[in-house]
């Protein structure tokens, strides 16, 4: 299904190309002061066009209210936000339809419904849907209050220098991946559950509903795997909780443990790369070289971290609902 | 909550030195030919006490089968698999109780079970708990029929030779972690949702269920990150999907494509280290040194590889069962 | 939560008097024709305005698809229906704030809500929400082919002679409730589960959602309490499972039994009766008396049929879709 | 599926003739003292054999706690309670086997499982499973505290005097059914959600998943039909929402409204009656008469009120901790 969350419960739609994508908010307290500039900061983070390497694809990317919203505070009923697609080419991937891109759905979407989908743009699995993402993880991070999530790219390209990693991009004519890490302050302790709900569990989960996602790992992660338990546990220090080292990144058992949750993931190279390429014509059942058309990312990873953290806010809004650690009327 | 799955649902339950672990497993289609038999052969696997490295505790381990099994086949209604604890020895715990033991749930549980939980062998928390789902990984596997899932240890301790990790391990009185690869043929092509149900985003979050993983991959994963696009593309070959190459790991778009199904994760070294370490006595509020007692395994990791095909089965049966692959009423 | 259904999910969002109304579905297989025409007829029997007995409130009602559909097929991806609200009357509303309406949610949605909730016109508990219902019953009908559904009203104001009763209604100056019946011919057999989802648990729980209904019963229902064992019992005939009579309404431990299913239920009289009426002034804290205004039906129980029409072939789509009777991807 | 519930959820399994019975519940606080005596007197009241027109089958019916119990106390992690069937004597329904009984589900479950069904003793879809359900309500009882819920036996084979009712089906050598009422004391106001959630779509979802309930009704239900809107509203008094009259049995909107909750349900005739009945022999294909062997209630309705407690007080538990009323950790 479409759908994340037990109480607080988003369930995205839209396409790239077809009239809107947007989110269904179902579960949000009411009470909680909102407003298209509580999200216009972080939907400016997501927008390309404004740097080098991301594409120069703009839509005014205005969220839409359109229920669950009353003099300006949320109601308690289910919060829908709309985008409208204005600014879309479609007949770029007309052409391309015959020939699907490597990397992309556009060959196993068509297996799975029967070709049926809107291919236009990736459809319903293209990147955009990231943008209803955001705004749902700008509601939820105004529900996490003095939580803070904060992701940042790391490394570009296999360069811990972003500009260099992109440089190196553009030199080559080519796309590249990247590293971005997550750290979240401020959280309660025990959030989660051993089993299956994990808090790495939920945030893997809506972690790997982004685009373009590789892997996950959490605190010391795949390194933990070299280690000798001694050099890998983390002493308690104090009836808080507070570690000496965070190696763990912040989650024991599954539940959150009081130190900053910290998790990295990997961004894989913008399939669209602007290099030629070789695929199948499903037409003529040969194999062809093409190259894409339309406009696209470099690095897709530059635009990720906002992402990160707005799924990473979803997950946490719907855990600390649940386990009531925050009120479902707000004050 | 303790469940996963949308059609094939398993719920888990138990505690390692309370009456018995177990699982219950509902939606699974009846006429499926099964006995304890389909089991044994994975429990062994996952059973310590064979080989150097793991945990002489043994139980007997035998699935007892109490509710919806009639004539040797599922009947379609809820199936029950119990497994009792026999051999506890619950006084090693005891007095552990007041210094939570690092890279353990004890800490958090407390907190957040208000002291409530069961903290005996890390009680509900347990890797005792893994039984149960290597016994619903069997039954999942079954259904599955000709889709093989593998799993294989491939470092222990930073060795690719297995053995020398672990003697690493002896040699320094200390615990080691590990990577475990699983790799899954013969799955149809389109499995997975692209939000938020893709195939990584369901395995991903029943991977981080088993105890002591800190990271997941899919396909060429973090070192995608370092790749540029032209290198990281799998060029479509023919109609049935498959690619030159499998840097995807065999899902695009959160939908399987046909190519073997491939991802790793990282397990951590096990917490409970031979070794001395500090912690807080939460009597007294001061540091102790302490020493880890009960039966443990040096290599957690060596018992990990058929829970993770154990998970993965169980995802993939809900998958197929969901997506109409798998008939409600077996032939 | 504002959702329905496992496979065929529906989630419902709007205010009578905000922006908009709607309904996402998630679920729905891709392939299957659809358009506005497949919805209005529903929708106009729906619509008041029309006859005697209805409010004259007409909205265009035209359902707007803003994703799931292309080139006049569902792609697989959510559906989103949405309607504008255009004719709205507010200021009627806000008067009566002070002065919860007996009957209608004012005072408990207050009390839920904090305050926060959309007063007007009932809010997200309006009626209105059930035009979104009856758009969403239109698809789950056109995916339930020759499976035919159809609700009658059987009784207004206790009296069979529906005319009869609307015209006693008016001659009273008051609201009426009424009796819809409504029979679903060409169900397979077996569908439902023994606990909890049963065929009547599931009708039952989407039923109640309506607004106004009071009570449901299948087959002979509340008469069968009245009868013997040897009276009720539905002789099998053949081996099609025909039954002699159909006292159990087609329904027999929680699966359908392949004959008729049949059901009644119970509409209250419309809660805003033009009747002068007395309630607790919330401000004054004192009893007042007051006479509703805005432009509601006299009975109703006059346009139910519809909607219950609507929430039985979404409760049945989704049975169908989880017991593998229609297919994800239509021909 | 065979679960309820979405924070407090509950999972039955087990056949009236295989090894055992039982539920599963998730989501239980952790600190409720609990142990068999909490819940011996709710099974003492479902259980057969004490009074004339029930069953003389007498099982031990003693819970047993599996899981999710330590020192006396939930644990917060799952309760398994489950039942040994000790007294079963098979070999009457084997003979059964051919002749579909009317009323029960013998020929849906054959239809529906393909034949793998535990037929003995109606198997799944016994009434035995209500035994669990009344475990289960049991807990919830003990978490809802002073929340008080009570349902009695008004009516056996249409006579308010119940033992009239009953005397005239030994009189008859025929099986009868009744009307059970269920009120509810000291709920707070605003439980409940408007679509879909509405507290009488969550009570009467549960309330059909008892074997023989053929309708529900909420406040004056069906008689509310026959009356105007002035004299079915209740007008509201107090600033606790105390309302004058009670017609809509304490639930407004979908939510609680502060006065008792009140609903009725219907019970169908036992099925299985002592007189000759006819079916069809699936063997033979033709029309046969016969006999029901076995031990059964003449009045099962008899058993009935205990359950309709136990199902109400689960699915209010459920909506309790949905809504944050209970807390995740006792005092």
């Amino acid at each position: 299904m479409n759908s994340f969350g037990t109480i607080f419960r988003v369930s995205i739609f839209g396409e790239s190309h077809g009239e809107s994508v947007g989110i269904l908010i179902d579960g949000c307290p009411a009470g909680l002061s909102l407003g298209p500039d509580d999200l216009m900061a972080d939907i400016e983070r997501r927008k390309g066009g404004q740097r080098t390497g991301t594409t120069p694809r703009t839509e005014e990317d205005l969220p839409l209210f359109k229920s669950g919203l009353f003099k300006g505070k949320t109601t308690g009923a289910p919060l829908l936000i709309c985008f409208e697609n204005k600014n879309t080419r479609s007949s770029d991937y007309e052409k391309q339809r015959s020939i699907p891109r490597p990397g992309h759905a556009d060959f196993v979407a068509t297996q799975k419904f029967g070709g049926y989908e809107d291919y236009r743009g990736s459809g319903h699995f293209s990147g955009r849907l990231t943008l209803p993402l955001v705004a749902a993880g700008g509601v939820a991070k105004k529900l996490l209050g003095s939580i803070l999530i904060e992701a940042t790219l790391t490394e570009v390209g296999g360069e811990g220098d972003i500009e260099k990693g992109i440089e190196r991009a553009i030199a080559n004519h080519d796309s590249v991946g990247g590293i971005v890490e997550c750290r979240v302050k401020g959280l309660p302790i025990g959030l989660g559950e051993p089993f299956f709900d994990a808090t790495e569990s939920m945030l893997a989960h809506a972690v790997f509903a982004v685009p373009a996602i590789r892997g996950i790992e959490f605190g010391t992660g795949f390194a933990a795997a070299k280690l000798f338990g001694s050099q890998h546990n983390d002493a308690i220090e104090n009836s808080q909780g507070t570690t000496r080292t965070n190696h763990a990144g912040g989650v024991v058992g599954g539940l959150t443990n009081g130190n900053d949750l910290v998790f990295r993931v990997a961004v894989k190279p913008t399939s669209s790369t602007p290099k030629e390429q070789r695929s199948l014509n499903t037409g003529s059942g040969e194999q062809e070289s093409f190259t894409i058309k339309g406009r696209h990312d470099l690095c897709i990873a530059l635009r990720v971290p906002v992402v990160i953290e707005a799924v990473t806010a979803i997950v946490l809004a719907d855990l600390m609902l649940r386990e009531q650690r925050i009120d479902r009327v707000l004050q």
